[in-house]
């Protein structure tokens, strides 16, 4: 930051001023906010910032200013700022690190960005295993205070002369022990660590499984090349969830924040699965084609169809959500099918029984109140509580498998969104509606 | 662990082993293969259990046990055992309890579950402004070694002799500090801290944003009471967003593991929005019935009709989807309705415009070859297509606005449903659709 853009005291912002206001300024007013503020609470305001708004932020500063706040970020996040600029716009932006930062940067960029390597930092904190407590503790301190700031110097992981990972000792621990004692008498061998390749949704189950503040990242050879943080898994844990719920919800995931995704890209987005979802959807003119004297004959049975259908297709979205979530917690398992099946069986039963005896009902009711329905009332009443019950029923089931199915063929489960299951339903539960009031309602009224 | 029941070496399970067949394990055999496991093992995998299962892990137990076990939970562990136990039992549990931790565990059951008091442990590290760094670190070192467990050492708060927060030193800042210099001159004082009542998911977003281990919690006079720590917020982070997702697919929060939920608090989790759905589909069936007449004359308006309906509960299930989680994330606020509804009117006209002109074709196309549409099929086409084009907008718009309505009325947003949405939907879209219908059909199909 230069004198010149540095504003006064009596004119400064506060960053959760900036924050507050964020969202509606526009690349302008944001860069005018930014430089409001204090330089501490902008070195914060800027950290905390997304890659996306930090790249927007960037483009927007003086060359000067963009090396200065660049210089801020720990190679994990610049590696995510360089991922947000366009492939001509990287090497401009590579220029701004220094050396040592650049070759770091470099390396972590060769990881997918959905990897462990991709998400790891190469700036932890290592001791040797000969070394005496003491020793750690100076050493550790002497790291501390190096220019490249460390992730974290409250673990330190304990490495032989071929850069493998043999331990992990926490600061405490050697806080606790006598100064003499070895480094290796004093560490932890039974540590947890991942393979580079690690997808992260993988890593964030098991930070939340064991508690940790990082994981160390080892190739194949058990060389460790860094670590993943709590903080980059908090981020990560939210952004798996919003990807699922996107999908879930009948759209592919915007991989931004709603109010920022430009017009044409959330259009796209929405308009491949609505109109693949539609072009499914049509089955269910093409099925209908064959019941037109039906309806002609009892249109009755036109009026009962939007109730059918939509009921199997929300008991369907029921069932393919709850295993859905319970498949990304790890919940339920590939193996568990059967298991599953056998629940959405009993809960289908029951769910479809309520509807069922609602719906019977309903026709019984109405028809006592206002005589609507004819002479042939009660069949008509088992017609539409038989077709809510089966179509509940396999709904439920269609819903719950349909998850299986597509991971067992390595697509992401959360594709079954409640739309596509609505749409296997409403086609099959038609086809099985009219098949039932053929059967049922033949010599009466049909 | 007792003699009797440790098994010998070769008889050992690895606590991996155990995680792995852990769901499909009954009680007793769940028991057994707890005490296979080695005392290291054993107590890092009854850490890493849910309060639910601990809960029910405890119950097989002996009460010698027991008495063990329950030592090694922290506080704000135990609390959340301790809500997992029938009012009845509870008395018999807190008796296994030290002292001291009885005393806390009392003061955390106070608060609500997803409160921040609710979340946090008494157990932080203190110290005071007046001591020197070296002072400090020694006295440190002293909370370190205590029998109870503090829940980290890396942060400590400095607090007056009222108990009032004035500032955060991390162990880092104190290794590098002069040994001779005041705690107060080396603080931060521009720290984050939550009151007792903030709600959990407020809480995992500050979190979130401001990469955080640890945040003190305080009073309404700014007395300190605890810490979150991160750890815990990765758990809240994973269960607001299955809940979530959960009312996104159109049932009440199961609140436990999907294969664990017993069968009938499954059904009536999901028996209640189902049905309340249905009593709002039934309203099709009624709007339906001022139109029978119409259906009994052109019967082809009903095999459309699917077609038509999904449409819009598919774009509705779009945008509700994509709204609720930028609320759940905060990316979009109350105040921002008019935006976000300017950007549904935009993306709304131009998903409707895709969808109607599919639709267009198709019937064009299907008069070309079958013929099967009669002489007034680009009058069909055309209401076809407007109807589409006018549904896929009014779902967008309506599945957009219900969460905001829904905040607004104090409602959580994420009951705005993907099957709720379609349900509004159906039945409006339904009317629109036969009016349409009527309008530009009437004379030739009507």
């Amino acid at each position: 930051m230069t004198e010149l853009t540095r504003a006064t005291e009596d004119q400064r912002l506060s960053g959760a001023e900036l924050s507050e206001a964020w969202r509606i300024l526009d690349a302008g007013e944001r860069v005018d906010g930014f430089r409001l503020l204090s330089p501490t609470e902008g070195e914060e305001f800027f950290l905390a910032l997304s890659a996306h708004d930090q790249f927007e932020l960037m483009a927007a500063l003086t060359p000067a200013e963009r090396k200065l706040w660049v210089r801020l970020l720990a190679p994990d996040d610049a590696a995510d700022l360089l991922q947000e600029a366009p492939e001509a716009e990287r090497p401009a932006l590579m220029a701004l690190f220094d050396e040592p930062t650049r070759r770091e940067v470099t390396t972590l960029l060769a990881y997918a960005e959905d990897d462990a390597g991709g998400l790891m930092s190469p700036r932890f904190a290592r001791v040797r295993p000969e070394m005496s407590v003491d020793e750690a503790i100076l050493y550790l301190r002497k790291q501390a205070s190096q220019k490249l700031e460390l992730e974290t110097i409250y673990y330190a992981y304990v490495l032989d002369n071929q850069q493998r990972l043999l331990g992990v000792v926490s600061f405490r621990d050697l806080f606790r022990a006598k100064g003499a004692s070895a480094v290796r008498d004093v560490m932890h061998t039974d540590l947890v660590s991942v393979p580079e390749n690690m997808d992260q949704e993988a890593v964030g189950r098991l930070f939340a499984q064991h508690d940790l503040v990082a994981l160390p990242v080892v190739d194949s050879e058990g060389r460790m090349k860094g670590i993943v943080t709590f903080d980059d898994i908090v981020d990560v844990v939210q952004e798996e969830a919003t990807e699922d719920i996107h999908k879930i919800g009948g759209s592919q995931a915007l991989d931004a924040p709603y109010l920022e995704v430009g017009l044409p890209s959330m259009v796209r987005k929405r308009a491949v699965w609505l109109a693949v979802l539609f072009l499914g959807e049509m089955l269910t003119a093409t099925a209908l084609g064959f019941y037109v004297d039906e309806i002609e004959r009892a249109a009755i049975l036109a009026v009962f169809m939007p109730l059918i259908i939509s009921s199997g297709g929300n008991s369907g979205s029921q069932a393919s959500t709850l295993v859905i979530r319970a498949m990304a917690l790890s919940e339920v398992r590939l193996r568990d099918w059967a298991r599953v099946l056998r629940r959405e069986i009993a809960s289908g039963l029951a769910l479809g029984l309520i509807l069922a005896a609602i719906g019977f009902l309903r026709i019984v009711l109405g028809h006592e109140l206002g005589g609507k329905y004819g002479e042939h009332f009660l069949l008509l009443g088992a017609t539409i509580g038989l077709s809510l019950l089966s179509v509940v029923l396999w709904g439920s089931l269609a819903g719950a498998m349909l998850p299986f199915l597509l991971r067992k063929l390595r697509f992401d489960p959360a594709s079954a969104s409640a739309p596509l299951v609505a749409t296997i339903v409403d086609v099959t539960g038609l086809i099985g509606y009219f098949s039932l009031a053929s059967w049922l309602l033949r010599g009466t009224l049909l």
